[in-house]
């Protein structure tokens, strides 16, 4: 069995860099082996189908995002919880995934893909599921107004702005910044403590 | 020239049920004509470039799902402006999308497609501005708190939702109604009039 950590790491990225260039069309398994520049079969033996691919691509991704920028995160974990900094790592994670479009991007196709592909779902759904525990339990440990709800109502805010942002836009022409700030004081601001 | 516009349509839902079984991978001219049940060549020769095919499924896409439910359009149109008729908007929306949840994942699919294809960007561009643009100047005619800014606002939670309802879903938890009544209270109704 292949157990290289590190190999199923460049070959994920190797994946993802396909992907961002050809669209789920372009991606093979031995395309993979030709963008990581490894012997035809590596891939197939690290991901056994077409699901198990685009899955560890999803992990892949998740990893990557939720990598932290520590000077950033240092900062801001210094600070007293309040709407405000909790607007700054929200413009941090905007500012993170702006920067990685196609990380983003490609989370969101696998997402729609999901829809055709049951074992694409349930390991993508495990992923996401466990991101936005985490964030519910960040949000409650933090003492800012709200709970669940708003921490989903947030993800799926988030979610669309970010689709706005990377692919094509509605162009309604106003700072992402300022739709940030909106989004905190509105959709959690004004949550019960 | 090809001008028969019944013949489009056909042939744009042809590719739309292409697109929804197999996902960009699967769709190219051929395989629209198949699906349309119309001779080799048909396709193309409406849709004379890869782009011009992407762009046309995006624009019947937004036909058909702009395509008004007359019944419930006319009961909502009788009332008077309020957040709860602008609520009831919203939860039509949500309602008629995800009953054609195939259409609604292929404009999310195109819109990231397009971040590959400035062709495709072009034709989606302008009718998602357009669309953009008919809810800004409803919203103000209806009188209701807010502007373009709260529409743009609500553009982004909406597909945000949309996304989770018909891909891989975070599984919050809680009733798509819930969520698009306190989007509109709170990203709207928070608004100066």
């Amino acid at each position: 069995m292949a157990r290289n950590v590190e190999r199923r790491a460049a070959l994920a990225d190797a994946g993802l860099r396909v992907l961002a260039a050809t669209g789920a069309r372009g991606l093979t398994h031995r395309a993979v082996d030709v963008e990581a520049g490894v012997p035809t079969g590596t891939a197939s033996n690290y991901f056994r189908s077409r699901d198990a691919l685009l899955g560890a691509l999803g992990e892949r991704i998740m990893e990557r995002l939720a990598a932290p920028d520590e000077r950033v995160l240092a900062e801001l974990g210094a600070r007293a919880p309040s709407l405000e900094l909790f607007t700054d790592y929200l413009r941090h994670i905007v500012e993170r995934t702006t920067r990685q479009p196609d990380l983003t991007r490609a989370l969101i196709e696998l997402r729609l893909e999901a829809a055709r592909r049951p074992d694409l779902a349930r390991i993508l759904g495990d992923t996401l599921r466990r991101g936005y525990r985490d964030d519910v339990a960040f949000h409650l440990a933090s003492g800012l107004p709200g709970g669940a709800f708003e921490v989903a109502l947030l993800h799926y805010a988030m979610d669309g702005l970010l689709l706005d942002l990377l692919g094509t836009s509605v162009e309604a022409g106003f700072d992402p910044d300022d739709v940030v700030v909106a989004f905190v004081s509105r959709l959690v601001g004004t949550a019960d403590r």
